[in-house]
């Protein structure tokens, strides 16, 4: 069976950071204070891992077995209090960070569940759910529409992409970390370039865009 | 002790399908894509369940485990994108629908709960919260004050009922296929008419009711 | 290894109750039923714990399993419906109840999470986590922006330095009645007070403080 090993646990921290960051700077942006944006910035970033662990039930969670996992969310309140200060490049740098987060967490998460002895199709729905859990729970706590239901966006097609991609290469036994920095690099270009160009899906209801209601869009917000 | 066997598996799914079509008509009413009717029908189907099987702690959620769980919020969002166009009959629909999630629902949760080795008490706790969860979840995520506080409704009333019957007709040796039929056809019919005669309980407070602010009730939404 | 034995249950149901009080003046404000009331009290007394002992990973949560949990809500409901009449100490009652349940469960979290075998930096964690996710869950829950994030106010703080003294009391092994209750009276007169004086710590972007945006704080509502 497959040992999520230390170069794991780096690519995991290193979503955690990534997430960590899109947590401080909505809670920046919310105007919330720099002990509002450690908590936004830890939920956000070890939510879905969190969530993961749990649904897995293996033990208590690895956000709260292992204090490194603390270490990313004081280094993002850290930075984004010190570093950040123009409200401009505020929705690009979070859509990026939040990019970086998905990309490594649909990998991890795929990962971790095939190594507890899941099968294909739950590793990549739990992929899929730690890729997006943390982003949805930032939302929610904030009172915001979850960014994954905009619906002039993709976030949970390249989230699905990557979990699915991880799990052909594992099973096909071609997963190293060629692939998996290969996985990383698609889901993140495609995550942005969705985001970029407004790149979307049909709405939930074929009929509504025949009524020319598509276009207008005024449920979200 | 009982086993929760396939006919129940069956009621299980038919209750996550309900669920579903209540989700994805959600969706479909905010106007989020398809992407995400499948995921607020996916969060809202099977949502009540994962949280009954963390609760029960028992190894990873069903809905996780077996691939089965997951064509139900597929269907749901098809059907709701070819089938559904008229806005009219919009929350009838979600209201039976949502009805019959909670019929199933509290029945199959207070089931599972006993054939956890639960006491009473828990199991009916647990069947509500399994019956409740998912729409709660659902009108969480979609950023709404959920449907479970609206007081000019019964919510949460219905799904005790049914789960505490499920429990006397379990204790007593009476449970089979045609009293399960019964308590979903008790729960259903107590739901939706509770919905189209407006009844509901005493508001939260005694002394608001004499100032008239019971009336107004506009603290919701 | 720790007991959590009969006088830390005895702490950590008045802690429910006070939460309870909590989540039943939170729904008589926002004029929900009496089972919106019960459902909201349940949510925020009971939802800490259960967050606790699903991380904790032993068996169900002690809400479930232990049916002494479900009196306080019940009894907090009666309580809210029958002698709160008036709207005016309305803010003022919730934050001291609210105050009352932080300082009892980050003692109990902590102490839950010690006697489970966490490390102690998992334990403050958890404690901290335990005594703030409940409050977060009835924001959540009653679609409002968290209390847990309001700039002009501490919250996190009086948790956080309740959970660290707790573990530094016990692992010094002068942790007992005495001392628990003076870090009880510590973090209750912490929160109130800070609530009372509108304490509060810097933003979390330096800079828009020099751009005098931290004055208007008009992100939060």
């Amino acid at each position: 069976m497959f040992r999520f090993d230390s170069a794991l646990v780096w690519l995991d921290l290193a979503g955690v950071f990534f997430f960590a960051v899109s947590g401080s700077l909505l809670a920046a942006r919310k105007q919330f204070d720099i002990v509002g944006s450690l908590l936004l910035a830890s939920i956000v970033s070890l939510g879905g891992g969190v969530i993961r662990d749990i649904i897995i039930n293996a033990g208590p969670p690895v956000a709260f077995s292992n204090p490194a996992y603390l270490v990313p969310p004081l280094l993002a309140t850290f930075l984004v209090y010190f570093l950040f200060s123009s409200v401009q490049r505020y929705t690009a740098l979070l859509t990026l960070f939040d990019a970086g987060g998905l990309a490594l967490f649909c990998i991890t998460g795929t990962l971790k569940a095939i190594s507890a002895g899941l099968n294909p199709v739950a590793a990549i729905l739990l992929g899929v759910t730690t890729a997006v859990g943390g982003g949805l729970l930032r939302d929610i706590t904030a009172n915001e529409v979850p960014q994954l239901f905009n619906p002039r966006d993709l976030y949970a097609i390249p989230a699905f992409t990557g979990a699915a991609l991880t799990t052909l290469l594992w099973s096909t036994g071609s997963f190293n970390a060629f692939t998996a920095f290969a996985v990383a690099f698609i889901v993140f270009s495609f995550r942005v370039l969705a985001w970029r160009r407004s790149w979307h899906v049909p709405l939930a209801v074929r009929g509504w865009q025949r009524l020319g209601l598509g276009n207008r869009g005024d449920g979200i917000g």
